[in-house]
């Protein structure tokens, strides 16, 4: 049995193509990745500055770091969640690791939304679980319902869920969750609900699986609401019952995370107001991305109620979306992710767009692309 | 199939109770983990600030630092590394989850040193791969050999070498790697060599696997030589063929490291002159140990050629590791590693020192030591 081939992120190819193009002095404006544009937060970086010269720092777990994260999950969604629970991990990726590797075992399967986050797919792949990938469609605002769960077969030994959701932004309403959480205790699933966008909603905020579900993992991390992204810090909340599993795995496949990130994302836990400026921020660059999708013939998109992402139709335009994203950024300099990336079936048909850079950058690459979009509309319409 | 039980790291448990001492006053000496206690080299705390102040960083991967290790590879083994084939890491622990899972599937097995690192044995259980467990005594200077690798029914699909190993810190000589080489390419036997001591050596350099198997993957970071544990970044070298199967499961389970400590540790490959002189003082420990262990009566040990450990044979005091280190602890306020954390067989009769404390904490801890462990011996003779 060879190891399992895991796709690529094409976006990284994306990425590294829109670099060549900078490189050689193209304008491009980079919307193909989903991360802030900002910097830490001010007192996060000056926290930093202090401990550097202050502290020759050692393998560390910040116990007030633990602390900080289990009175936000009380104050926030009044949960009660023992700092013992919270695992501080290398990023959201880690976290999904060791959530996985301390939840199944290979020949077991977990359900998950498509389009989804491509890590959930290969992480699971390169542990040697299953996924049962439920097609997801407008029908549910691209989100899973407990029913699509309910008829699997065979059953699947967990859910991964994820609300707001990548690349479709779209936030899973009390109800559906309240569902999926009953469902999944009645049949003892275990659920992993990623959390990671939580702060960066349009609508109404997000709730944590924690409220209808006290033994879900939940993973979350300082990469998106707090911009700390190259600081690599996360964290994984875990059941009573997995609390040993979880540390023991920590302990071998991972260590303690960055000990300047854990200083300094305590301080971020102090910047509202800075933070909430960016979430103004992405608010602008979504409202500018929904008023130009008439202009850019985008009329099929999934209702961004947070993140930072904009997943749309293009079926009407292309069955390639990688080469319909290389072909925009060749053309425009704006660079966005393929379909493919999340989806392996229906991806083809589909765009993401990340808003999360400034405002400016954001309305200087709906000029650029709407006579595109256009054009190859036109072009499309004379074949046809 | 239950998830597999990962045994705790129980330096860990002797390091919280060593904490909760110093917390009620008490003095603690802390020779339980292997980690240095200085800090990152100075200009790699000012290039920290200086990217602090800058840069408003991203997911990164720098070709730099792949580059700066390439030349690293040319310099000090004389051997060819194209930066393509170097893939930065959050430490070196997810450098052997990376390794292991891009190699090794489930059922497969993989052979190595007891008594060795505890992640290994940990971490190929977590990833659902056997473990062949060679025992390794002062005949081979507690190393694997080509003969005893060769030995195995049914034969590992790959083999992890560690020199300096921990816990012993010996050193393979360069006829056993490239035995153990021959073997394995012989054999078709994928073979992971673990360098994360390279650079704190006593007697003769240690040698790289690449320089006997160029197919060799290898683990090393910035923990140790570099003094960097806490910034968490290390590095695997994966062979031409492994590239994509290496580089996909870092895109999906890991994500590139902490962008600031990418930066620093750049930096850091400049600061040759500080660093040894940390490997200066380390060598005075050892020395200071090695000229202690008649007085502590403890004559059994492996050759500490590297690294920063003695690994010495306790049974004629105990045949409980974990309790006499608990006891040292309680006692003396020494802090020990226990055997156990590095041979689940044997390791009840053995205890680990690190050495890479201060010239001036290592002679207190030997001057509180020497006394405790006479009681201890004589008390044994009054029983015997």
């Amino acid at each position: 049995m060879p190891v399992p081939a895991i796709d690529p992120f094409h976006a990284i190819a994306i990425s590294a193509l829109a670099h060549q193009l900078e490189s050689q002095g193209r304008s491009v404006i980079h919307l193909e990745f989903g991360q802030p544009s900002t910097p830490a937060p001010r007192a996060a970086i000056e926290r930093a500055h202090h401990v550097l010269d202050t502290d020759p720092m050692g393998y560390w777990e910040s116990e007030a770091l633990k602390q900080r994260v289990a009175t936000h999950y009380a104050q926030q969604y009044g949960v009660t969640v023992a700092p013992e629970r919270i695992i501080l991990t290398c990023g959201a990726s880690a976290a999904l690791v060791l959530a996985i590797s301390s939840c199944f075992v290979p020949g077991q399967s977990v359900a998950l939304a498509r389009p989804g986050y491509v890590a959930y797919r290969n992480t699971l792949r390169a542990l040697h679980i299953g996924a049962q990938e439920i097609s997801c469609g407008p029908e549910t605002r691209f989100g899973l319902t407990a029913q699509a769960i309910a008829a699997l077969e065979p059953a699947p030994a967990g859910v991964i869920v994820a609300s707001p959701a990548n690349p479709t932004g779209t936030i899973l309403d009390p109800d559906t969750m309240r569902d999926i959480a009953d469902l999944c205790r009645e049949r003892g699933m275990v659920v992993i609900s990623d959390e990671i966008y939580h702060g960066l909603s349009y609508t109404e905020p997000a709730r944590s699986m924690l409220e209808f579900e006290s033994d879900a993992l939940v993973v979350n991390s300082f990469s998106k609401y707090f911009s700390m992204a190259p600081w690599r810090l996360g964290w994984l909340v875990v059941p009573e019952r997995l609390v040993g599993a979880a540390r023991a795995r920590m302990g071998n496949l991972f260590l303690p995370p960055s000990a300047l990130s854990q200083h300094a994302a305590l301080a971020a836990f102090d910047c509202d107001e800075e933070l909430q400026s960016h979430v103004a921020t992405y608010r602008r660059n979504r409202d500018l991305f929904l008023e130009a999708l008439p202009a850019l013939g985008l009329n099929r998109i999934a209702p961004p109620d947070g993140a930072f992402y904009i997943y749309a139709d293009i079926r009407h335009l292309t069955d390639d979306s990688l080469s319909f994203c290389r072909q925009l950024l060749l053309d425009t300099g704006v660079a966005c992710a393929p379909g493919i990336d999340f989806d392996p079936v229906d991806g083809r048909h589909f765009i993401r767009f990340s808003f999360a850079a400034s405002t400016a950058l954001v309305q200087e690459a709906l000029a650029r692309m709407i006579p595109w979009f256009a054009a190859r509309s036109a072009a499309v319409a004379i074949k046809t």
